[in-house]
């Protein structure tokens, strides 16, 4: 594996998960009123885009990474529109 | 220009700028107490690493996109540091 392909699957691996941490806040605060939506509608359009990207050019890396990180986005997507609902504040 | 890059193009535009919505929501609003300043942290090395990906394979568009969110995420990490500090709340 060259130095390129290793670069690529950290970038990958940090990008797709680095919604991992806010999800994680939320579930743990349930409060969720400075959290931006329509920066998560953004973001799950570009990374569906990336599957879609991943898919053409048959890169299973592009793809499961990108996968990943669409149902990270999701749930948090669907918490946060829940705790701006239902928060105490 | 082929289908391929239409999407990676668009996808990198789509990604690269989905945290701009939460920094200008930060701005307005001056609270980031629901903000995760992990997700910020993880995300941010990632894309540092997608600079260098992009450097290695000499790829203009990788290398701009990511540099701009680079950009974004510094901005957003530092007013998110600062108003958690001097937020109301």
């Amino acid at each position: 594996m060259d130095l390129m392909t290793v670069v690529g699957i950290a970038a990958s691996a940090l990008t797709a998960t680095s919604l991992l941490p806010q999800l994680l806040k939320l579930i743990r605060e349930k409060k969720a009123q400075d959290i931006s939506v329509t920066m998560l509608s953004v973001l799950l359009a570009g990374l569906v885009l990336w599957i879609c990207y991943g898919v053409l050019k048959n890169d299973l890396i592009i793809i499961v990474a990108n996968a990943f990180a669409v149902l990270v986005n999701l749930t948090t997507f669907f918490l946060t529109l829940y705790f701006k609902k239902h928060s105490g504040r």
